[in-house]
This record gives structure tokens, sequence and C-alpha cells, in this order.
């Protein structure tokens, strides 16, 4: 996606050989007008699968999770991030590293919102080594719902989290890949 | 907003007289064309203010604002709760306890997405004691940008956050107020 290139090239930072800085498009500011195209690229790109939900986990994959089930039609379910004072007690969770936060944390999604009649198309903004991706996979599984594919904004080609779930026969469709930030330079694929 | 009124009926579900379960249909799942409608509305109250960006906490508040950012023509921000590993170092922050969570956490926006240039809508979905309101509009005051009001899916107004924002001269418009949950039924205001 050219336009998302631009964008990137425009307003990220390389931070180091590993983390790319994009806050002020896609993970603290964000353009609505841009997040509907990506919604739209993502709607077009599973178009054929008969997607029944988008779901992703909160929260700067939520933007263009809901602009792709805007797209499609389709409610957008968003995995908390730890319980809360209300979470439902047969909730499905996993517990998964953040590379960015450098914590754990458990992710939940109510079995009232994933069914075994559910064909879901998971969202998110950023892959790196795939540890969030990985969980709420888990949860997909556990819930009978069937995985149409991944859809990722910016998938970091050189860590190991998308190719490590293409291996597994899952079908992830990247806006951009970046196979490099060695140098400070940003290296699409 | 009727319609919003009517899918709280449908889709929500009292757990005592001070919490209502809207995770059907706000704060789990969502539906983007009822979320659009709220976005749409919220513009129109605000049309006359020459926001120049809406602002939210993440992360259940995103897609609301979200929708008013894309019917304004302008950009989102959401205050990130807790610190990343990339995180500013000169970002603003408050601390606020959660009504929801029973947990304190920490929210930060970037000084380069809040400026003396900015005035800004504040959109939320859910305002009880407006701990995390309070907190925002603290950051908001401290970043020099002129906060032109709040726009809040669901106000319960018989919890004190709204009221009290209010007397402080700051405009508060809400799609619903919830006057009463007790005996397990939602009276509107």
């Amino acid at each position: 996606m050219e336009l998302l290139k631009e964008r990137i090239l425009r307003d990220a930072s390389v931070i180091n050989n590993d983390v790319l800085k994009l806050d002020a498009l896609i993970n603290h500011q964000v353009d609505p007008k841009l997040m509907m195209e990506m919604g739209n690229e993502f709607a077009r790109r599973f178009a054929e699968h008969e997607i029944t939900k988008v779901i992703t986990v909160e929260s700067s994959g939520i933007p263009a999770a809901f602009t792709t089930a805007l797209a499609l039609g389709v409610p957008l379910v968003f995995a908390r991030r730890k319980k809360t004072l209300i979470a439902d007690p047969d909730a499905l969770c996993e517990r998964v590293p953040s590379f960015t936060k450098g914590i754990v944390t458990d992710i939940m999604v109510s079995r009232q919102f994933l069914t075994p009649e559910d064909k879901v198309l998971f969202i998110d903004d950023i892959i790196a080594n795939g540890d969030a991706a990985r969980g709420l996979i888990k949860i997909i599984e556990r819930s009978g719902a069937k995985l149409a594919g991944l859809g990722i904004v910016v998938e970091k080609s050189f860590q190991a989290g998308a190719r490590t779930i293409r291996e597994q026969g899952i079908i992830v469709e990247s806006l951009v890949k970046i196979s490099s930030l060695e140098g400070g330079n940003i290296t699409f694929e």
C-alpha cells in the first residue's frame, strides 16, 4: 500500500534496529481517512472469506480493525488485556508477553462473542515477534471459531512473528512489510 | 439518541445498582454502523467549535472517538495507559484510578500531539465518577490546548463525574443519560 509507505517514511522514526516508532500515525495519533483506506484494503483482500466478525487485541489495533469491520459490515470484537471487575467468569484467556511494553499481560475474549459459528478476520497494527497474535489465535482455536486469516498494517518481516504464523498454514496479509531498520533506515520488502 | 437507548435496553445488562455491563455494544463487541451514527451525532453537536483534534483515553473510547474524528475530518489522539518502552520522555502524564478495574493507572499524551494551537473535543464511552476524564482534562490544560468540551456515549447521571465536570464550566454532551439502575432496571433521564 503505497500511501502507507509514504506516510511511514514521512512520520515514523527508527528507534533502533528492532523498534520503529509509529505513534504519529498508528498507535497514539491516527489519521481517520488513512485508516478508512486500510480498512477498505483489508476488506478487499478478505472479501471472499465470508467473515462474520473482525477481532483485534486492544488497543492500538482497534482503529484498523474497526474500519475493516465497517467495510465488511460485521461486528468488531476487541480482546481485553487484563480482566475488569465485571468480566465474564468463563471468558477465554491467554497470557502473553508484550514486545514493546516489556511486561506480561492476560488477554481475554468472552465466549459470548466468539462462537463455533463465527469465521473471524484478525486485524492488528504491528507484528514483530507475534506473541500477542499467537495468544489471540489460541483463543480463537479454543472458541471453535474458524480463523480466516490475519491482516497486519505493518509487518516487521525481519522478526519471526508473521513467518511462524504462516508456517502454521494461516494466511497473513500485511499492508506493508519492513525488512530492515538497520542504520536508521526503513527498508521495505 | 433513541437508537442507542433501544440497543442498551436490548443488549446491556445491569450488574448492580452502580454497574451496567455494555460489553455487547461498546466495550468488548462493537457495532460499526451504530458507532458511525454516534460519531456523526457528536460531530453535529460540536460542529461550530472549530475542533482540530479528537482525543480519548484507550481503549474502549477509541471507536466512538474515531468515528467522531472521521466525521469532523481531524486527527484522533488516544491517551495511552502506562508508558511503553518507546514512550516520549517528556510526555504529559496523570495518575488516575479506574472505576471498573479497581486499579490505578497512568495516562499519558505526547506533547507532540497536543499543542497550544489545538482545540480538542474529548470523547469517551462511559462516564461514572469521572476520574479518568479529570486526568485527561488536566493533561489538556497542561498542554495549553483549548478544550471545546466532552462527548460521552453513556452518562451515568446518578454518579458525580459529569456533574462535577459541568460545574467547572466545561460542556458535556451525552448521547444517553441513565439516572438509575436500581432494581435491575435501566432508567433514562
